[in-house]
């Protein structure tokens, strides 16, 4: 796997291998280089195609839309964030919280998560893939609250999807609704919120 | 101002007036019904006008883009909910929660909420019209939690805009993620983590 940089941001988990692989590559790194540039709205098969260097029927024989590229997209990961171990639960979230706000304030990612949340609107397909992806993210960050629990820092009983859910909820409604960057104290009144709630006993399994 | 059904749901606010204004309910009213009935993805001016009974050159008079209109058609109010008042904070937020729950479950509001998502990252004049839109909503619900204060239900120093957010935050997460319905069982927690997250002192101004 190697670490894909667009406009400064890194956007991780496009896989080589190979021919094949080298062209889905290229044709996604080339759509999120559009997405940044350009934005959803104007991004077109056409300037996909020219920027990854490759014909336009190259693109349709493997992606049927657009959207079906853009899908592809999220199933290798371009919107993957690092899950940190920093030795306390308080300063995981802090620290997912920061790498999801460097991914979505701006550029490529807020282009990709504009997508994503309305993708499955349009499709019961896109709907399964967007589904999918969320799912995955919540199962990668799972290990934060398994140590967390083991620590002692958290209810033996407390639901890790029912926490993460809790904790990125404040911080993406942020998003879509003023779309206000997300910030250190909107992250960590996520954070505490969350704790507490957890502590609590209300997210319990 | 009258009640709106659009498959069976309200779709409320929308004001009358004079020849101006019964047009411009009617381009709305339009609008809505084929968002309901086509989806957000296949929303045409053509279709809208003709449902309207008007021609195209006047929505385009008014509105530059379905995107405009649709911007319009929040500032009426097209997406308000009724603001209980049951007797006691949790039965305010549980209703609230009832009331979004119909509204974003299915249907016309479940389009336009898609729309509403994104907007702000189409445009800042779009941005803008958005954040109007949810500080609009926020500010109507304030006297829930003031009441709640005045009950001694929540800490006097609690901030409303911050325990609203907290309660919505959940409900909308899953909008957008996963798409399930929002149900009964959400709102409850998202009820009791917005008022333990309140109670400890976590939302103060």
């Amino acid at each position: 796997m190697r670490r894909l940089v667009v406009n400064g941001q890194v956007v991780q988990g496009l896989r080589t291998g190979g021919r094949s692989a080298r062209i889905r590559e290229s044709v996604l790194s080339a759509a999120f280089i559009e997405l940044a540039e350009s934005g959803y709205a104007d991004l077109s098969v056409e300037a996909v195609a020219s920027r990854a260097g490759v014909n336009k029927t190259t693109i349709y024989r493997r992606w049927q839309t657009l959207e079906d590229l853009l899908v592809d997209a999220l199933t290798v990961g371009a919107l993957e964030i690092p899950i940190p171990d920093t030795g306390s639960v308080e300063g995981d979230l802090l620290a997912v919280g920061h790498e999801l706000a460097k991914l979505l304030n701006d550029g490529v990612g807020r282009q990709i998560a504009t997508f994503v949340f309305t993708a499955g609107l349009r499709s019961s397909e896109l709907r399964e893939a967007t589904r999918g992806y969320f799912e995955d993210q919540a199962v990668r960050a799972i290990p934060i609250i398994v140590r967390a629990i083991d620590r002692g820092e958290l209810p033996t009983d407390c639901d890790a999807s029912a926490l993460l859910t809790t904790f990125r909820a404040p911080l993406f409604y942020q998003l879509v609704t003023t779309g206000d960057p997300i910030d250190v104290e909107l992250i960590a009144q996520a954070t505490r919120v969350a704790l507490t709630a957890a502590r609590a006993g209300l997210l319990a399994k």
